[in-house]
């Protein structure tokens, strides 16, 4: 309660003008909905999504989010005449000032303490595949294709952190084909690689990344969120440094009533009822 | 000989208190073995363990450990009553004592020059999981499950560095998805995400850790641990600094007596014989 | 065309003494090309590599590169009686000097813009197979076997960056046996780990190599060196600094015509015709 919102309304009445949103059970669903043209970013939606990754860091009412695409698309990325063309035209402060906002929204999406889950069907290209690999979990229908497809607009694959976060998903060797040749991984091979922790039907991807973020909304909200956070803080951390800051935050976490409460269960031989505190 | 053990006894009369061990062929095996409960741990075996390789940084006549259970399970973790209960009344000092001994376990296991082999059947979870993870090497026997179970009992995922060690094992992805749900990865599962170095039939874990502990006891084992070493000293270095701390690392290796054995051996068309110096 | 070499020869012109070096459609060819002796490095093989590599990070007419080696093997690493025999009389300052040429081999490899490609058939051991870790991307010939045997020869695993760089491309449990056992890794176990890109037939690496090598020297070639500068610069960097990192990189590339081209071409619906610049 100490961290909540000083500034937003209630999410519950949150309508965002650039992506559908709806909170229902603790999980906020995100969704990009332009599905006519495969749910691709604009300039506003860049930005609503990053306020909105930020207003959750003290939003309580929010357990864990979804994030999906209108249509049977996750997303084809920044559009071609509403962003790309107006940045072939901009200054290079006006460009830096675009790739901190779109980097700002990875780092929105790693700093709120909702594990984020995202519900993949078919094309998730350029900002898309970076918002899929932003999530916590990734969840797959079949037929979905992933491209890092920076490098067939010219770009580098150096986008929103994909340098560094790829090779640690899928390994340094596939990340990096992946970013020089911009080609699209399927499905099946992001799960053999481990960039999609589940493969669900074609169409399914929602309702399986809605059942893990059900199960993530109902376990100890506030140790989920440690996990997030240490999980980011050690990424670049020596192992003895990284045992020292764990050894602090459990200690933490068993000051909280969700650990008495599994153990008072455990003992009752009843499944322990979380409550986030 | 100038690092041996100063306080302890030779380590072939080690009798620990609360853990079975066994020395023999230069391979020290250490075995959790209250069967009945499924080999968990406690504080004085947390103890115990941390000291016992702490004693294995200064001792030569130990060449590669083996960590196993005994009756069909590895480890159940840290034990509900003997454990979970006295820490949901501790102080925050307590309790942060608690998670710096467990820590130090791994720290241990990491700092110690002998390569680690666990042995995995049955359950392995929690703490146990933690133990098989900071190992070099894990053989698993079919059928054996394994689980950071810390979110199950309202704590986070961060626990003994799992937030830092699991995700280089297995993958960021996957290491969030059983460090959030605190699900069970099964042996296949963990053989085809490179947790498990290799599967055995159920019961023959312990057999096949040990024909892998025999082919490490036999290597050039000041080299080994120079690997085991440098292994951890590069975890968060940069590659040109990684690559200028292996060429001195190298070196030093190179003006050792197994280097030049190596060499005569391959000159006869022998096989080497090591001797650790 | 302001960093192009100072003193080297055009490159087409070069003619390396210690291997098969070609130039043809932007794509240098680098052949170890001893094959009675299945390509073994010397003294002078690594220098002259670590030099040709150097130049070709000012040789704006290479685009990218092939690594291979001639007669059905990539390499089996230092030679026996040509190095290993030296290095066993060698003074502790002279062994330094060494590790650390070899060392800078790999520097250099990742220090050029080009990315590399690895083209490997038959053996692949010690030194050869950290040419093929070191490379951008890997192409196995079925029947490809690599190993990181330097225990086998008394040494340590961290040669060359190898502790650094191989628990990235297959995760610290499987490069821990690959580092600790120095045993053979298979072509399709490779695949399976992510340590190589793509499978060929026995005998076809090098021309998937060279499709590969095709591909990415038709790509926008300043981003793909981009993109290869910030993989190497954020290996130990935290997220958060990555991802500006990468706002200020892609900014940078944002102001390339190459860009320009990518829009231009797809609002012409034709496919870009990318130049480097």
């Amino acid at each position: 309660m100490i961290c909540q919102n000083a500034i937003a309304a209630p999410l519950g009445d949150f309508r965002p003008a650039h992506f559908g949103f709806a909170l229902a059970e603790g999980i906020a669903t995100l969704t990009l909905d332009r599905p006519e043209r495969k749910n691709p970013l604009t300039f506003e939606s860049y930005a609503e999504l990053r306020d909105t990754f930020r207003a959750l860091r003290y939003e309580e009412a929010v357990k864990s989010v979804v994030v999906t695409g209108a249509g049977g698309n996750f997303s084809s990325g920044g559009d071609v005449f509403e962003i790309i063309e107006p940045l072939t035209r901009m200054s290079a402060t006006d460009l830096h000032a675009f790739t901190a906002m779109t980097g700002d929204l990875v780092k929105e999406m790693r700093a709120c303490p909702q594990p984020v889950v995202a519900a993949v069907e078919g094309i998730c290209a350029g900002a898309g595949a970076i918002i899929a690999m932003a999530s916590d979990l990734r969840v797959a229908g079949a037929g979905a294709r992933v491209a890092f497809l920076f490098n067939r607009v010219g770009l580098a694959g150096c986008d929103m952190g994909a340098c560094a976060i790829l090779p640690r998903l899928i390994g340094q060797g596939r990340a990096s084909e992946l970013l020089y040749t911009g080609r699209f991984m399927g499905a099946e091979e992001g799960e053999r690689w481990g960039f999609f922790n589940r493969l669900a039907p074609a169409g399914g991807a929602l309702e399986e990344a809605r059942a893990l973020a059900r199960t993530l909304a109902a376990g100890p909200t506030y140790a989920n969120g440690l996990t997030k956070r240490m999980l980011h803080m050690e990424w670049a951390m020596g192992v003895d440094a990284a045992i020292d800051a764990e050894a602090v935050a459990q200690a933490l976490c068993m000051k909280t009533q969700d650990f008495r409460r599994a153990f008072e269960a455990f003992a009752e031989k009843r499944r322990p009822v979380f409550a986030g505190d």
